[in-house]
This record gives structure tokens, sequence and C-alpha cells, in this order.
């Protein structure tokens, strides 16, 4: 049996032990939905960066470049954090450089495990079949909104958990994980209702990205598993890249 | 209004704003509820210490000592964690030094807050009496375990939560606060049955603790309200300072 563990926030994962985990990378409003979609619509690589420098780095030597910060797009750069900025015919073979306020972050901060997993509800259901194949302790690392706890990526962290303990091969002793799958299972008949007044949602009331949100909240409609290696994003199953028929 | 947040660990503690803010430094199993009794059976102050170099320092001054790692109790100190230790006719009005793994860290992590108070279900009532006679913004400081989130702190940052909230005189925006209140709604019928498979039960089994937990969960057995003044604790209601009839 493998362990599972729910980190809520990139300041407390000084205190986990994860460097022979798969880590799994949380940030669904909206960096890893988005990374998702652009993977689902045939992006090559997409590279996470920190800082806004690097990113102008990158884009000046002919990437796409993906910027957000407090929600919004910065000023310059290809596409902002919605993920349907990502369904854009010209990403498809590209190579994508990517610097939001809280996802990217918890990307390069957990880069030396053993296995690093993009992830958000659109690939729900691919990512738990894959976790199940590979036999590794699994550490949910919830990006957060500026290191605190968020409500949207703590009940990804009970989905996942939930999903991966019914298949019989894993554990938890966890206390975040075990609070994780009860915020779950109190939300999970209406994700987008549930979170109607959460921080998040109210910090971007002003910005109208009610419809991403629902996008990222609707499960399964990607085939994609985008995975750190080195510096980069790859998909593992290019050859399911696209999205869904029903969506 | 006041706002009310939540704070899961103390290494969270320096992405809040708390300086001008109520503190309510929770550590349910046990620390918290331990002063508390220490209180309500006539001592005269506690005095909170990080390390066991200075317990014994206050020891050797004549202090009564208290010391606490890893759930047991320290050899050569007088007393542990155990509410029950502290239920001793030798206490009253007696100076206390005490230092636990994680309780008595985060009451000094916050000592520069506008008042710090001492918490626990064995005094929930009364604190929530007080909290809305104050006026001030709250932040419900977890104690944790080794900086990590814990299922019994979180539990009681939610039931202070909802408890202020239904007062109307509280808001929050704050996620861990909301998602504490989730927490203790599906625990409040039975909370020694929900932290059943808790981290800290689990951990603790081997000790036997299991009355020392059942005493710690039951709400407002005593009406004290232990509150920092410089580098120690007093009740700010002695003259209410006994364990209530019914214990």
């Amino acid at each position: 049996m493998n362990k599972i563990e729910t980190c809520f926030s990139p300041a407390l994962l000084p205190h986990f032990g994860y460097k022979n985990s798969a880590v799994v990378v949380i940030d669904i409003l909206r960096a890893t939905s988005s990374i998702c979609v652009a993977f689902a619509n045939g992006a090559k690589t997409v590279i996470p960066v920190e800082t806004l420098e690097e990113c102008k780095w990158f884009q000046d030597k002919g990437f796409l470049a993906a910027a957000e910060r407090g929600g919004e797009k910065i000023e310059g750069f290809d596409f902002g954090n919605s993920p349907f900025s990502f369904r854009d015919e010209k990403i498809r073979g590209k190579e994508i450089v990517f610097s939001t306020t809280n996802g990217t972050r918890a990307i390069k901060a957990t880069a030396d495990a053993a296995l690093v997993i993009i992830c958000s509800f659109v690939n729900l259901e691919i990512l738990c079949e894959y976790l199940c194949e590979k036999q590794l302790d699994i550490l949910c690392m919830c990006a957060g909104w500026k290191n605190k706890f968020n409500l949207e990526d703590s009940l990804f962290a009970g989905a996942v958990t939930r999903k991966l303990i019914k298949s019989g091969k894993f554990i938890t002793e966890c206390d975040s994980s075990k609070a994780a799958m009860q915020l779950y299972d109190n939300a999970s008949n209406d994700l987008f209702s549930f979170l109607e007044n959460s921080s998040h949602r109210i910090r971007l009331k002003k910005l109208n990205i009610d419809e991403d949100v629902r996008f990222c909240l609707d499960p399964d409609s990607s085939n994609v598993l985008p995975i750190l290696s080195g510096d980069r994003l790859t998909d593992y199953y290019p050859e399911f890249s696209k999205l869904n028929e029903r969506v």
C-alpha cells in the first residue's frame, strides 16, 4: 500500500518528505487547468518560470508566453491564465513559457521530487489511473493563494485522495488528506455552488471569470498528463492530446 | 463587523496580518486544554517557554514545571501534558512553567498580537462571549503538529468561527475558516468518533490517552480565560476560576 499526504501551501512543503514521491501539483483556478488545456490542444512543451523577467526572456527567444499576476493577464504577453485562451490553433506544436501567481511557483518548488504531475479536475480520471500504475507514495501539493490555504485546491486534493483510496492501493494517515476528503464529500454534488463564496471567487468577481471557473471544475474533459522533466513539462500521453469530444 | 481568519500552522503565520487582532491559540490535544484546567484549579500564572532548558531554569527557581515532547512527559519535570495532572491541589496559587511540542511554541510565535487568548473546547463558550465584547478582528491560530495541519485544532477553529458568525458581529472571507466550519459541522455530533482516525489519535494510541481526549473535547467544563501579558498567562476571570460543577 502506498501513502497519500496533502500539503495545503507551498510554505508548508519543507515539513513533508516528498523526494521519493509523486507530487501532484494543484492550482485549479487556473494555472494547472490551463496547462492541461494547452497540452490538450497540442502544445509541445510548457516551461514554468517564477518571474516575469524569465518569462520575457523566453518570449524574446520566440516562445509563446503566458503571464498572470493577481488573476490578471500581464500586458505584453501572449496569454494570461484563462483556460479558454489555450484553446487556440496557434499553440499546436509550440513551446509555451508560463508564469503565474501561485501555480508555476508550486511546480518549481517541488521539482526535486521523483515525479511531478500537473493536474486539475479536467484530467482527474487519467491522473488517478496513472498514479495507480506507478505505485509511488503521493503528495498532493496545493498551490493555494500567496501561501495561504484555499478551498478549490483542497477540494481537488480530496477528490484525488478519495478516488485513490477507493482503488484499494492507497491509504492515508494524513489529517490534511482526511480534511480534504471531507470537504470534497460535502462539495462534490455541486462544486461550483460550494465555491460560490470562496476567497478566490470573491477576489476574481470583477474579472468576470465564471465561465473559466465552470470549465475548471468540470471533470475529465481532457486526457492529458503533463509531467515535469528537467525544467519543462511534456504530455505523458501525447497520442491522447486532445480535448475529449464532449467539450 | 469584525473579521475572522484561521491559520492552520505556525509555519503559515508570516502570511497573516494579526498584530492588531485577537489571536486565539488552539492546541486541543493537549496543551491549551491543560492550561485552561490549570487555571480552573487555581494556578496563579502559566509561563509558556519553548525549550526544555528554559523550563528547567524556571524549575530550579522553584516554579512547578510541565514538559512534554511527542506526547510524553519528560523525565525530571513535575507534569506532562495531561489535563488530569493539573487537577491537583498542589497547583493552587502557584506559578507553572510549561513547554510542549506545539502549543507553547504557537503562543510564543503570536506574542506580538494585540491580544493572545488560550482556548480549547473546555472554555469555548466564555471565549466567544469575551470575543463578542472585545470587537477585534480574530485570528484562530492552530498549533498543529510539528508545523502540519491537524484535525482537532481545525475543528475547534470551526467551532469558534461558527459561534461568532452566528452572533452577527463577525464575518469571514477566509477559506481556512470556511473549511474549518465545514469540518466542525460534519463532526459536531460526535467529535470523539470523528477524530478516531486522526493522526494524533493514531500517534498517541500507545499512550492510552482516550480519557484525556474525551475530556479535551467536552465543551465548557471551565470558566477560565487565560490571557498573555508579557511573558506569562493569567486568568482574565479569576473569580470564576474553578471547574464547572458538572465536571
